[in-house]
């Protein structure tokens, strides 16, 4: 997996709240392509993104309260995106072999991506590892939202 | 503050196992500035650390267990790093006067830095506004780590 990090996840109880700070206190701009219900923000290389707590967990599932193996859920998503679908499938293979436990395996999801999500050794972190064809990465590997 | 990320911090538990899946499994190189306590990887334009959980709380001042108004604390931060102190007391102010609880005022850090930490209204997300004499930033705010 080539070294980056695409997006940054918060989970976040008051979505309009936290907005409305890094939008209207900080002054950040929104990107173009967000919704009702996940907002992002570009910063160089990375894009930031505010999405609700609870969608969040449903998205990598696992439940808020936590998972079976007794693992809280830490509402925050680190995100690496590859170019393809296919170096989707490979970087999950990568990170399951290196020892991640796999929680969602590569599928197709609703806003027309593919994604997976493990668990980074040693912690309860949650990595996703997605291709958003809505998310151009350039040669370096940088993503720029619409 | 200018739109961006310096630093995204997970605490983990075991930050032995957390770096041999970063370096052995996955094959990113760590940066030449980290300790035994805490190792960096430059991704682009944004730094991701690793840092024992229980050292990220009592960094930011929130008990693991929690903070006196019942949030829960989240073992990740996101750190927006200014060029000087003065650029620290700034932003911790233009975040608090938007909104931001404060959670730790502008300080010297053991480090050699100048660190506070605020929570992003809607959220129990920790955003830490630091200066680290060790990272440049360019003109463009990009973190180079050493």
């Amino acid at each position: 997996m080539e070294q980056r990090i695409t997006l940054v996840t918060l989970g976040v109880e008051d979505l309009t709240r936290a907005r409305a700070f890094f939008e209207e206190g900080l002054g950040w701009r929104r990107a173009a392509i967000d919704s009702d219900a996940i907002a992002f923000y570009q910063c160089d290389s990375v894009a930031l993104a505010l999405f609700g707590r609870t969608a969040l967990a449903e998205d990598a599932g696992v439940p808020d309260s936590g998972d079976a193996q007794g693992d809280a859920f830490i509402p925050v998503t680190i995100a690496w995106n590859g170019r393809s679908e296919a170096e989707v499938d490979a970087a999950f293979a990568e990170a399951v072999a290196a020892g991640a436990e796999p929680l969602k395996r590569p599928t197709q999801v609703f806003w027309g991506g593919y994604s997976s999500y493990v668990r980074i050794p040693g912690s309860e972190h949650l990595l996703e590892i997605a291709y958003n064809p809505g998310f151009a990465l350039d040669a370096a590997g940088r993503v720029t939202l619409p």
